[in-house]
């Protein structure tokens, strides 16, 4: 097994900071130069960087997708119900990418890192990778 | 020249799924651990990783872009006419990045590498670099 | 410090155009084959890789990203009012990876790599690290 994170979701639709968990591991690993890639193994999961300071930003960015991207379509086919949530992980993507520089995450002062479930609540498996600069 | 896949589309919008290709090329090139980088060489081709079950989710995943970015806006004024397939491009992103572990992809259960074309059909160009952990 | 670029941005909400100044930190740091990591740290910027002949490319993709986000929307609760461009980032994503191959950067023919400023007009960080295959 490569080395994962797990991270659960408590709501159907949320953003989940990992920022504490991902510098752990980085330290944890080793890693003196490089970037630290974070790989989630979901189809209605993605993984996004934005600010951790106000919560109210992680709530607009999901409100401003659900106006975009509806739960509910009639157009959508998918038999699970969920085309929704797909399309949302596409869009956020399913992997971050931090630099790391003497060991330590580099991240701008407001950045988190976020899960983004859009189908939950679940547990969700996040693989790192770590390559050298 | 740098290791390319080649990929052809056969419509305007489509995903077309190269997971079995990627998968090929990691095995000749012999890498044990690290990542896969894909990147598309293109400005209206996009790439992403999403559910390769069910055909319907390709479906309403291109249903749900063309609704957010219509191919025809009285906006837009590109000569070309293909501003929607620059745009939807860059909401998918033009590369991905799979971890790989003990020479293998590392990717979930209903996860597939997908080309994204936005202006087909046409044959494209995916730049393939291994990344060593 | 980590290599880092400054980009200055003039308009509220502009494409900046940075591939010069990629090309030229790859050269000097004289990586002969791998990827070039460039890592937006903020949280109201992104970062993409798109059409740079004609700049009515760039200008479509915003105002196209401006209806499917308008700057301003009665649900955002967000008290610094900049919500619109924290969403934008993470559609385009805060990072770029680009192929070096013998010594320079692979890029297709159109390819231009632009930081993508929603909340301007700032001065930018762009940090840079560079991934040996």
């Amino acid at each position: 097994m490569p080395l994962t994170l797990s991270v659960t979701s408590r709501k159907p639709q949320e953003l989940v900071e990992i920022t504490a968990e991902v510098a752990r591991a980085v330290g944890a690993a080793g890693l003196r130069e490089g970037v630290c890639h974070l790989f989630v193994a979901h189809t209605t999961a993605g993984i996004t960087i934005n600010e951790n300071a106000d919560p109210d930003v992680a709530r607009d960015l999901l409100g401003a997708l659900e106006r975009m991207v509806p739960t509910h379509h009639p157009d959508y086919r998918h038999a699970e119900g969920n085309s929704h949530a797909h399309l949302k992980a596409s869009l956020m993507g399913n992997h971050a990418l931090v630099p790391v520089h003497q060991g330590r995450l580099v991240l701008g002062t407001w950045q988190g890192i976020y899960l983004c479930e859009f189908d939950g609540p679940r547990t969700r498996r996040v693989v790192v990778t770590l390559l050298p600069a």
